[in-house]
C-alpha cells in the first residue's frame, strides 16, 4: 500500500492526526530502561505500547540511534520491525534529514526505506531535486521534504527573498509542481510558523504536511489546525515528542493532543 | 590541535591538496574484498596504504557506510581508527552532509566529531545557524558548510536569486561572516561550477573550500585552480573518489592528481 494512503487510512481509523516522535535519548530516559540490555529499544516499545491507540504515526530521529553509534543503529531496526509486527498499519517515518548527491542518496534511499524499510523519510531540499531523486522514485515511499523549519533562527536562509517570494514558498511549489510526479511527497512546516503554514497551504493544495514544533517548542495545536488543514479537514501530521515521551502518562498525553486537535478538524 | 592547522601542516609537508574519498560501495569493490569479513574496512586499508603519501585529507562518505547497516558502521569505525593510529596527520572528513535542530544535531556532533573523532564534517545550511551550533561550538573540529553543490541540478535553489545575490553568495557570506567565530568553517564549492568558485572566493577571503567534482564528474583542476586558490596557493581540499579508489593505481591516479594540481599553485 501506497504509505500516503497508508496515513490516511490509519488516521480516519483511529481518529488521531498524532505523530508520537521517537527519540530514546540514553541521557533523558528513565533508568529503569538505562539499565536494560537495549534500552533504547525497551523504552521504545514501552512508549509504542502505551500510545499506539492514538496515534497514526510514529517518528524516531535517526540522530538519537546513531548518537548511540552500532548499538544504536540495532536498536532502530528493533524499533522498525516491533512496529512493523505489532502495528503494520501506523504510518513509520524517518527523521533522518538526509540528501547528497546520485548514488549516495541511492544508498541512503536503500539503508532506510528498503533495508529498515520505513515508510518515510525527511529530506534537505538544498541540492535540488536530482540529489533526492532515489527518494521520490520509491513510489510506494513518502519523502518529505523540509520546507520551513521550527526552530527559531529557521529565517536565516528560508527567507531570502526572491521576487516577492520567500525561500520555504519557492520550496513548496517546487516540490509539489516538479517533485510530486508519484504523489508521495509531503513537506516539513513547523508549527511556530502558523502564517507561513497558511501560505504553504494555499500553495501546495491537499498536501499532507508533517508538523513539529507542538509542546515543549511552543507552537499552537488551535493555530496550527486553523492554518493548515486541507480540505478534508485532514492532511496534517502532528508530531509530538518530549511532551509525551518524557512524561508520566504516555498514554495520556498522546490522547490529550489526539483530543486537542479532534477539536478543530 | 585545531584541523584546519592539522590540514595545512599536512598539505605542506607533503605538498598536497588532495583528498581521497573512501567510499567502498559493496557492489563496486573488487569481489576479492567481498569475501572478506570486513570487506569494507580492507578495502579502505588497501586505498589508504597506496595514496597516504600523496594525501592531505580523506574523506569517508557516510551513506556508503550507512548503506551497509551497522556492519557498515563498525567498517568506518575501524576505518578512522586505522587512520588515526597510521596517518595521525592527514585530516579527516565525514561527508555526512548533517543538520538537525537543537539536540539532534548535538548528537549527531557528538557521534561523529566526539565518538568516531573525525576533524571535520559536512553540514546542510537551509536550517541556518542554530541548526548547526553544536558543530561550530567545537572549536578544534571543521565544519564544512554546502554552499555550491557539485551535482548537475544543483541551481534548482542555490540559483535562486535575492538582490542581485544568488543563494549560494548568500550561504558563502554568512558563514563567512556569522558562523565563523572560531575559524573553523569551509564551505563546500563544487568543481563543475568554476564561475561561482571564483565569486566565491572574493567573498570568503582566504577561507578553506572543500572541492567535490573532479575526476568522474567532469571538473577541471587547472579551473578549479585558476578560480579557487587562495592568497597563499592553498586554500583548497581538491577530492577525488572513483577515478582514484576504482583505478588499478590508486597510488598513481593519486599521484597525478597531485602533481596536476601543483602545475597551478
Amino acid at each position: 500500500m501506497n504509505a500516503l494512503l497508508k496515513y490516511e487510512t490509519r488516521a480516519q481509523k483511529v481518529g488521531s492526526l498524532v505523530s508520537v516522535g521517537l527519540d530514546p535519548d540514553l541521557e533523558k530516559i528513565p533508568s529503569a530502561f538505562r539499565s536494560q540490555k537495549f534500552p533504547q529499544f525497551e523504552f521504545n516499545k514501552y512508549i509504542i505500547d502505551q500510545t499506539a491507540e492514538f496515534a497514526a504515526a510514529f517518528k524516531p530521529n535517526m540522530a538519537s540511534y546513531e548518537g548511540a553509534g552500532a548499538q544504536g543503529m540495532l536498536e532502530l531496526e528493533m524499533t522498525i520491525n516491533y512496529l512493523e509486527k505489532a502495528f503494520p498499519d501506523v504510518l513509520t517515518i524517518c527523521d533522518a534529514k538526509r540528501a547528497d548527491i546520485g548514488y549516495s542518496s541511492e544508498l541512503y534511499a536503500r539503508a532506510i526505506l528498503d533495508v529498515l524499510g520505513f515508510d518515510a523519510i525527511t529530506l534537505h531540499p538544498y541540492l535540488g531535486k536530482d540529489g533526492v531523486q532515489p527518494f521520490l522514485s520509491r513510489k510506494d515511499k513518502v519523502s518529505i521534504v523540509l520546507c520551513r523549519t521550527s526552530n527559531p533562527g529557521a529565517g536565516e536562509f528560508q527567507d531570502v527573498e526572491s521576487n516577492g517570494k520567500k525561500m520555504w514558498q519557492i520550496v513548496a511549489e517546487k516540490v509539489a509542481s516538479g517533485w510530486n510526479e508519484n504523489g508521495n511527497c509531503m513537506l516539513v512546516v513547523g508549527a511556530t510558523y502558523p502564517e507561513e503554514m497558511k501560505i504553504i497551504r494555499s500553495v501546495v493544495g491537499d498536501m499532507t504536511l508533517l508538523v513539529p514544533g507542538i509542546g515543549t517548542q511552543g507552537g499552537s495545536v488551535q493555530a496550527v489546525m486553523q492554518a493548515g488543514k486541507n480540505s478534508k479537514g485532514m492532511g496534517l501530521i502532528i508530531n509530538s515528542t518530549k511532551a509525551i515521551i518524557f512524561s508520566d502518562s504516555p498514554a495520556r498525553e498522546a490522547k490529550k493532543l489526539r483530543d486537542e486537535i479532534n477539536l478543530y478538524r
